[in-house]
């Protein structure tokens, strides 16, 4: 297995709001991060889609993770955008995101999460940010 | 007591992710809204700060809570825009909104998310974003 | 020549503003869109870079003329988050854009922006944001 | 006059950029600055109203330069968001723009712009960035 995926996994690990919410990290690799999170019945809102909350978290995650293959593992999210372009309903989301730019301060990466209904993805939103070495 | 004020109350009772963070309802008037919430060690990260998604959360409610004051209560977060300002350290969040311009079908909002450490706020985070009436 | 081509040179030829800049169209078609801008000193700040402003206007056209592939003509910008992440120097510059997700109302776009010099692209700018049909 | 007053001139008079839009600073101080441009109808699009890239421009040199007066004045914009929440319709645009929260290498600002009609001001969009020391 590699490297940087197994140190993704620890840091994962050590977040204990990303364990309460039940994030798992699919794939880690330069300028590229997947995670996944069935989607329970506490992580909603009042209409039974994810709370937006839930699809940030996950897109903040995306966008420290991925920055972390390119500037060390010590980051801090500095700002990010989202826009959520369809309701988050399904079985789980998925994030994708990675590497647009970087230097040796900061990058700016994207992801986009997915929501996968009876096996088909559909985009739930979109998030583009600036992620800081600490 | 206000009837926005109740309105909010149920409204962020129905919402279970809400309810697993612990988010409160402090006070919410026409443009203006007040969010408080204990930071448990569940909610928080690595380096022990709050987690940027729970940040992200408590803006989330923050703008979308506001918007339904001049919008009604049927309303989703469109997109928004969180700047991290400081570490989320202390003992409680709390998160103010307003409105700053309004329209029939959505409004752009403001929201600013504070830490309490020792009885003193400080500026965690700020986000302006977009609520549409559904 | 296709008819989206068509339309949108004579909806940038309409735009006064677009015109003082020398913003030319490259290409449009349903879903993508290419701009280019000659860099001329007008267009510059005081390090000799394009002026942030120039970059911004060539994103905001790229959003808005893309969304009108799939919206129709009459739209407007509501929004849209821009990352700078080299400074604009070149002969001109390059923006590409395409349709990230649309309804009926509004779509949300990408819009990257490249200088190129020596015949060389390098990224400048990444914006994303959202176009309403009036 | 105050000395962060003239350099704001000097610094806005070297940029080709903003005199051939007609950008004028109005005033300058520790924390705020304010900005007017005469609405010309070069500065116009189809409809008649400002272009997006000039309400932009308004907004990333408020941005900018103010954050100068706490960084001090070789500052870039590293990213904003903005939302239009009015058409830009009048004589002029005023911008005014202040310092949320800063630190030794960027600050965080907030920029609203205004339309002039018949003496008249009205929000026409609300900006949000990070500025960078270089």
């Amino acid at each position: 297995m590699n490297e940087l995926f197994e140190l993704g996994k620890t840091g994962l690990a050590s977040q204990p709001f990303s364990k309460l919410l039940g994030v798992e990290l699919l794939s880690l690799s330069q300028g590229n991060a997947e995670f996944h999170l069935p989607l329970t019945d506490k992580l909603k809102q009042q209409h039974g889609f994810a709370h937006g909350g839930v699809v940030g978290t996950l897109a903040d995650n995306g966008l420290a993770f991925v920055a972390g293959t390119v500037l060390g593992i010590n980051v801090v999210t500095s700002e990010y955008k989202i826009n959520f372009v369809n309701p988050a309903v399904g079985e789980s989301l998925i994030a994708r995101s990675s590497v647009i730019s970087s230097s040796k301060r900061q990058a700016v990466c994207s992801c986009s999460v997915y929501a996968v209904k009876d096996g088909q993805e559909s985009l739930v939103a979109i998030a583009q940010g600036t992620i800081a070495k600490i």
